[in-house]
């Protein structure tokens, strides 16, 4: 920890070089000015930047990256702030790097059907260009209207479609990025199979830390002529996590598969008036898109599984006003949540498909054991939860017990073999739940690698990968999958 | 170089320790034990290894390895020995370690369509052990009867399915691997994403250089009602690979998508009687699967795009057995080019689809300038070019030649935008190419993530990524791709 005057001499210091490396508009150093980037979505962790940086061109992250290297100042890539995890919350002596000015959508080739943009390109706008085309980018995280390319290509992210679509990683083709030592690597490529080693892959979720993504190229896919979405019923949500499990072994891989438990429909349908079913203890909703004779057929397979799998009632929306006022309930989940509860905190865990139920149950009666209410809408298809952990943090030992509650719940999705993050990443907030899923030599695999892009450990620095002398803290050991440690878990 | 008395001592050292890391039958030693490991399918490069080992479980994996560490031996990890780059090819003062034994099929589950395997399990028994419940594993190279998963994964293969199912990286969801200090690591996991680096895809297409993978969970997937083929003649290659990209731009994905030309028609019909059209420039074949109803209407979707792109003629084939003979050509092009040829060398470069045209006029020019008869059979959907280059060795110059030429090709490719290895890997083959394909830095980038797991070099040496010394040497200078060397290049 620097004081206060060692800092400020040292934001002298860095300022002075950044200013020499990039126009001096670029460099954003009083307080006032660094303020909105003290946290992203994660904001119960704040921090005041030393320096934050805004490069215009590749040529100018170059530059930044000597600086850093030179005066040995840790540096934290920053997107648009939407993360959930804290992966882009600043340290108190390094600099911030917005790619906010890195903005111009390069070239956008229809008949290719990919599109190179910088990384300060926002998700939807993607989508927009390539509009005209009938064509768009299919990742689609909720925060899509503002978060970016190259924040999507840090964390990984999935969306509602990822299931049919795929995450980020499946969705970039190439990208150029700038490792600590200022070195332009291309990776990937257009064609399918790249030789060497898949480092684009690597990137591709590496949270910032091993270099600085100043160009994508992505693939584009064909608006689908048509979309309907049929919601489902259950009388029971242990049926209903075994309808997701019904639908897949079908053959069927729909454009989204969300499920919300009664909870969730509760406080959702009185804010939306989605027309949700408020009988029932889960709904699915399950959507179709292609051309108008597939989405029919497929609807009607869809129908026939969800009806074999025991759903109560099933309603197929008939035009596309009826199929955005079903989603509209699902995508107002958490706003909802703020509506009837203080604070909330939303999860991310992955979990096989066939653990839906059980691992529902077992959600359920952590809530009874913690004394706290959690919602529970994710994508099912995936195994992606997101139980939304209601509490008031105004009341003593809630944000605490809330914390526990998390921590619990991921270590249950590394319990029956999934892991402790789907789309949000790991950043400053699993960084603990990560002793729970990885081993010491597969976390040792991680930092070598890290190592070996960053051996100053400069870029987002004391993130995502937990020291072991952190684990031994956290007092976890590593969790083998199937190895139950819930032995009062019900088994089905 | 040691001599001979110097390896025969080593030899004594290395079975030394080896018959107490595993029981002695797993450790071969004796010239005419080790002769069938001299060389893989790239047979022009053979070398007899000091001794091969085939451990029987993953436990005498960690000990192999135990042993190359404390001897400091060199490990060449390998499958069926069906790679035609030379990437099983042994070092003479090193261990072959044969995945032969470790063939246990360990669990197939077919409601989560997953398959856990040993590596050294055939490609094809996968899909039939999988073939009672109605699923099939994807990648399909050429080799599948042969070839093992271990092996696919060290290559990361693909197959003429690959351009719908995706390549090996897109169908396994979970790897073990033995690192070179014994650690054992679960890489990937059954859920959609995992946190912390990827480095399950960095171990897909790593060609052994980084650990040996000891258990592989596969995706199954359900094996289509129908599958049908059209076959349609082009007059004009350039017009033929025109077609590839109106299939793709029309939203198609074919199950498979591949081109001949005259020379490869000419060459392969009258020795199998596909009922190839012989007054065609260029044929497609393309690929429809599903249901019945899906796949009557892409092929009737297929065929008119196909007829806009001007094809002269167009068949479908009725039944399973006409879909088999069309095939037929195709799948015997490698055996009929050695029925006119001495000796034929097959190349494995991908170029964007778009380039498809002018690059196989480039090659036409080629095959001018080096006087000698080039076939291209393609992957055109994926734009993975195997261009077959037909010569006499016993021809003075004549492999000299061939090898200019299949050089000169790859560095089309990569002018292009494309790579020197679609799906058979750079093993020793293609070392020099890499030089080409990528620059100083990117392959810096290679040997650090290499050394972090393999900080003495001792996994599969002197493969894959070129050092420094060793591209000067071959005086090459990275090709970026848009900067056309090929000056006389037809361009449309």
């Amino acid at each position: 920890m620097l004081s206060p005057s060692e800092l400020a001499r040292r934001r002298r210091e860095v300022v002075a070089a950044l200013t020499r490396a990039v126009p001096p508009h670029c460099v954003l150093a009083r307080d006032e000015d660094t303020r909105p980037y003290e946290c992203d979505g994660l904001s119960a962790y704040r921090q005041l930047p030393l320096v934050v940086v805004l490069p215009e061109n590749e040529e100018q992250v170059v530059a930044i990256m000597a600086v850093c290297l030179a005066l040995r100042v840790p540096l934290v890539p920053r997107g648009a702030g939407t993360g959930l995890a804290g992966g882009a919350r600043p340290v108190a002596d390094g600099i911030v790097l917005s790619t906010a000015r890195l903005n111009r959508i390069v070239h956008l080739d229809p008949a290719a059907r990919t599109a190179v943009v910088q990384p300060g390109v926002r998700n939807l706008a993607i989508s927009d260009a390539a509009a005209p085309h009938g064509l768009y980018y299919a990742p689609d995280p909720s925060s899509q209207i503002a978060c970016t390319i190259g924040g999507n290509v840090a964390e990984n992210s999935g969306g509602v479609h990822c299931l049919k679509y795929g995450l980020t990683v499946h969705n970039v083709l190439r990208a150029r990025v700038v490792t600590v030592d200022g070195q332009v690597l291309e990776l990937g490529s257009e064609a399918p199979d790249v030789p060497g080693l898949d480092l684009l892959a690597v990137f591709i979720g590496s949270e910032g830390m091993l270099g600085i993504v100043t160009e994508v190229t992505v693939r584009l896919v064909p608006k689908p002529a048509v979309a309907r979405v049929a919601m489902a019923s259950f009388d029971d949500v242990v049926r209903g996590g075994g309808a997701v499990a019904s639908v897949i072994a079908a053959g069927i891989i729909p454009a989204g598969l969300e499920m919300m438990d009664r909870t969730s429909i509760g406080m959702v349908e009185p804010f939306v008036r989605a027309g949700y079913d408020l009988e029932a203890a889960a709904i699915l909703l399950c959507e179709s898109d292609g051309s108008a004779e597939e989405v029919d057929e497929e609807i009607e397979r869809m129908s026939a599984v969800l009806c074999a799998a025991g759903a109560t009632a099933i309603t197929v929306s008939a035009t596309e006003a009826e199929r955005l006022r079903l989603w509209s309930g699902r995508k107002n989940a958490f706003p909802a949540a703020g509506r009837i509860s203080p604070d909330y905190y939303c999860m991310d865990g992955t979990i096989p498909r066939r653990e839906l139920g059980r691992v529902l149950i077992g959600i359920t009666e952590m809530a009874q054991r913690f004394g706290l209410r959690c919602a529970n809408v994710f994508h099912a298809g995936d195994g992606n939860l997101h139980p939304l952990i209601l509490f008031d943090a105004n009341q003593p030992g809630e944000f605490e017990r809330a914390e526990a509650f998390g921590a619990a719940i991921l270590e249950l999705c590394v319990a029956v073999g999934g892991t402790i993050t789907g789309e949000h990443g790991v950043g400053v907030e699993k960084i603990n739940s990560m002793c729970v899923q990885f081993s010491r030599a597969e976390l040792d695999a991680f930092l070598s690698v890290k190592r070996a892009f960053d051996p100053e450990h400069l870029l987002n620095p004391d993130k995502v990968i937990p020291t072991l002398v952190r684990c031994a803290e956290y007092g976890k050991m590593h969790v083998r999958p199937g190895q139950q440690k819930f032995a009062d878990l019900p088994r089905f």
